[in-house]
């Protein structure tokens, strides 16, 4: 089985080499991305699943039985950031393919339906909006509030989406009833090292922390770099830089002293005019908040609120905070997480239950589905990195873990 | 004499009004500064003045006499940067028109010819360099090292030149023997508070502090926002933050130390990935440090790179400091300033003997022909800003002055 994990791996990663120096990238609703869908239908149409795309572009191909009852369904994505690595969705969309044909190889008969999903454009990296293709399915998109996002090159989210020969007009009917799916399940690589780090297996997560993410904007005073003395200036970079510090710093600080951690980041950073000659007059910095505990999350934005007023008054500029994103962490289905966790278990490997960092497709086909989420260990805990790694070996036992899975919800 | 300032001050702005919300944007080698230039050449030419474009794109106006001696020249440059104002260059230009009118307005004949010089692209807003036309016309234009360097859309300092009808290789005729002048002077706003602080009307330059700009690259490690935990980040905009407080309390505190004053600016900030939820894992920081204490500049560089080697360590990160321009301060000619000091003084102008802070293209004259630098009065010091602003009674004090400096250089 290793040895069809890696060449499909490498497929669904376009690539006849997973080391890459400058890692994938398949920004969502790319023909990159549309290129790596195309491999995942010609796969499962090998393995004689029926496919079908939707109006949002995710791909789902079903094991078809005589029994039309609700589908156990499977499933992540396969876009990318910008110099990412090829296991983050990819993993998750490899593995359910993978335990679909060792079931099949082994003769199985399921009593309902089995899915593998492939979801379109589950990363924010383009357009800063994620799980694009997920929402769609699970009826979550707010078409309003996201048609005219638009990315770097100023193409809208509804641009994009018609680029790809989809009808933005058509996307809400790629929401589905709740009567297609029994249940959904994504697998996915840690981007942690919890598992590892407690000498267990594989996560069963029982929950993902959704992020508060802030603008902040500061405004200060263009001026030349040569004549305006130090003491004269309101430089809006100068004014941003102990915030960046100060978020970092109060993050470890919160999480040192919670039982659950807290990470912040300044990620994104604008700054105008930026001339060497001329004083910084604008930064507009944004910066993303994670906790499973909603009221770490909001004790942080308060601290980074306190702080950006006292940054106002010795800088002397104008600071404007805007909340873009305020979501409250989403807890996943307690009887998948405890399936999941037995399926491993009755294999011989160890889990460990925990909360699970970062947003996956999971959170959205949640609300409508029970659902649940399985991690497999990554080295190091890196991710969105060319170095992301996952081995075959764990690549295996998630196969494996979905398996067990499936023919536990799917027998007669 | 005001009135015609108003009037030829908007015409050379290419406006009806100097009062501009996003401000001017005349980038050096483009339509808009060629317009501007235009504007000069029709104004001379209904002067009387005869008119020479030379293979930089400078405009020369010059007021021929029978007598083929050097010529006495004043000049400054009708280029601005992005969102800058309407006086920086122009005044200068402006000023020399109108003394050149109020000689010939009052029959003075000179004994020797009189030119108007106006500048092609002083600012380095465009390519990051700035001065390329009194370069050229000084023999200083190094064309092998900025043939190639090009601006944000990717456009080269040769191709730009070439896009304006003009040869590149060619460029090199722009520059004149030593006999062509006898000496340039330039007037132009101070873009500080130093004259109007200490009382006076005007400020006689006596050098010009030029920049060491420094580009720090921070190599840290991108990761997941979400998954990878406060104490295992090597967040490159984490460990700058510090730098650039640190470059703005040194300069600050170097200045309140030192007999003349240094400034340091963090101006430019390119961060990557600028996606919302990747950990920052290379930043690049370009830096401006300028003071006419050449000593002083290399004190800060020299505290620069310690600070940044301690950060390395601090942050786990790897920190390249890069020297981009490493420019002596420029004494400017004693006799002319004190020509020009006294030129104000018998007006009944008080004068104050100062350095500029700032680049000019009086700084390139100056290496081939005794040049001297005259300061106007701006509002508030702003400049490179919407809101610069000087005063018609302060152009017409500088108008007065230069006036009286040609007189006297070519009185029979």
């Amino acid at each position: 089985m290793k040895e069809w994990l890696d060449k499909y791996l490498k497929e669904l990663n376009l690539t006849d080499s997973m080391n890459q120096t400058d890692g994938f990238c398949r920004l969502g609703y790319t023909e990159e991305e549309w290129r790596s869908i195309d491999v995942f239908v010609s796969l499962a149409e090998d393995m004689g699943l029926k496919i079908r795309r939707d109006e949002a572009g995710n791909a789902i191909a079903r094991w078809e039985t005589e029994d039309s009852s609700p589908a156990v369904a499977v499933g992540s994505h396969v876009d990318t950031v910008k110099g990412g690595g090829g296991y983050d969705g990819v993993a998750g969309v490899l593995c359910g393919l993978a335990a679909v044909k060792s079931l099949k190889d082994e003769g199985f008969q399921p009593a309902a339906p089995i899915e593998v999903i492939c979801f379109a454009s589950e990363e924010s990296a383009r357009f800063g909006v994620s799980t694009i293709g997920s929402k769609a399915m699970s009826g979550l998109l707010n078409k309003k509030e996201v048609e005219y996002v638009s990315d770097e090159n100023g193409i809208t989210i509804r641009q994009a989406i018609e680029d790809m020969g989809l009808s933005w007009d058509a996307i809400d009917a790629a929401e589905r009833p709740e009567s297609d799916l029994k249940s959904f399940i994504e697998l996915h690589i840690e981007q942690r090292t919890r598992v590892e780090d407690a000498g267990a297996d594989f996560g069963a997560v029982t929950a993902v922390a959704c992020p508060i993410r802030l603008k902040v904007i500061i405004n200060g005073q263009m001026g030349h770099t040569g004549t305006t003395p130090m003491g004269k200036r309101k430089d809006a970079f100068v004014a941003a830089a102990p915030l960046v510090t100060f978020i970092s710093e109060k993050a470890l600080a919160l999480s040192a002293s919670s039982s659950v951690p807290i990470v912040a980041t300044a990620s994104t950073f604008e700054l105008k005019p930026n001339a060497m000659n001329v004083i910084p007059g604008t930064v507009e910095l944004g910066i993303d908040i994670r906790s499973v505990d909603d009221s770490l999350k909001k004790e942080m934005e308060k601290l980074i609120r306190e702080k950006c007023d006292q940054l106002s008054e010795s800088f002397d500029v104008k600071i404007e905070v805007k909340t873009l994103v305020h979501n409250p962490s989403i807890q996943l289905d307690e009887a998948v997480m405890r399936k999941l966790q037995h399926s491993g278990e009755s294999l011989g490997y160890k889990a460990l239950v925990l909360e699970s960092g970062a947003g996956h497709d999971v959170m959205n086909m949640v609300a409508k589905w029970p659902s649940g989420l399985l991690f497999i260990p990554c080295k190091n805990g890196l991710s969105h990195h060319p170095e992301e790694f996952a081995a075959l070996e764990d690549l295996e036992m998630g196969t494996k873990i979905i398996a067990q899975y499936l023919k536990m919800e799917t027998s007669r």
